[in-house]
């Protein structure tokens, strides 16, 4: 695999983790200080600091991932991601910058479908030893959420 | 093209083949017997066998598609594909496994557009003596359809 | 990068300048001559030759994306372009034709996200000086319309 193929690669991945509902494997794909947050295009674009959700290593993720299972506070239901427009570039040998649009579609347990959230993955991914991101930030088109985005997207 | 090109590029002349209403060229994708079904997550999760709809052969889908233009029971309307997230692997020289997440979208003849359905296609794919499915499995993530499944997703 | 990724990393860069309301620099994509128009399924399955909005140049698209800019008839409100089942051919060296499938989603100001438009892309594009569209067609799948429609697909 080329650099774009092991982007898309990685990308590809990321989703079926999270519409498969194997939540326990997402911290998996960060370096170990890797960072995830989610964010509004609104709140970038004001350059606010405060995201809707943050973490700023596995560990984290993984107490995330705890914390949602044990709580259970959410409803059965599926997410399925679609990822396109991937635009990548090396600004050094070791690190890749990726920038891709997403789309998610939440299907609640009585098979009601709709579009959930859609926006932008701005990535920084290191190849060696394996590809994995050391930076995923997401921002969401809409400023509008509900209390299931404890999922990650 | 290499192997993950070439398995793209059968995911996308599918989807154009269903989305521009060639469905005579369909069966042409599959192997003499090709399998396809259709079933839901719900049902693949517990290991029920009864698909939503299921062919064995490149024969049985030309029947299907036959009944589809005669019957005529369906409304005007379009369809629109998006695929995305390809995982590729390859188990044996022959073969390649291919996992994609899939976004259906339902135009009406009015022009109302809605999500009609999303879900995972899990394929066998043969490079010789051309690029062809030799199983195609389509997981629905909702168990919510309606009559008009009859057409292949 | 081969011709397969040139292609689909100029779709990237298109989708990501129109759902970045970067829209000053979307004549770029094109050569000088370059040829942009959006039209139905319908009315070019019919032949017809209206189509719903048309430039022939890149100085027609400076001059629509300005009125635009003047105008600020639209209500602020973003897109996001998922871009999918890219199928290319190359008739002679020089030149590239494209096929792929789109889905837009547009996010209203409340927050409210719906699919805007889905269809096909059908391109002529140039690799030589740049990779750039000689043409770009968009046949959107439903007739409906809106004045929204004014801002480039």
């Amino acid at each position: 695999m080329n650099v774009r193929e092991t982007v898309e690669d990685l990308h590809s991945r990321y989703c079926h983790i999270l519409d498969d509902d194997r939540l326990e494997e997402w911290p998996g794909l960060f370096t170990e200080d890797g960072k995830y947050r989610i964010a509004t295009a609104e709140n970038e674009a004001r350059g606010l600091p405060l995201p809707v959700l943050s973490c700023d290593s596995r560990a984290m993720m993984r107490d995330r991932i705890q914390s949602l299972r044990h709580a259970n506070i959410y409803e059965p239901q599926r997410y399925r991601h679609l990822v396109s427009s991937v635009v990548i570039s090396q600004p050094d040998n070791s690190r890749i910058a990726s920038v891709s649009s997403f789309l998610v579609i939440r299907i609640m347990h009585t098979g009601e479908t709709a579009v959930f959230a859609s926006g932008v993955y701005r990535d920084r991914i290191v190849l060696v030893p394996a590809p994995l991101y050391e930076e995923r930030v997401v921002i969401c088109d809409s400023r509008r959420f509900d209390t299931l985005l404890a999922i990650p997207l």
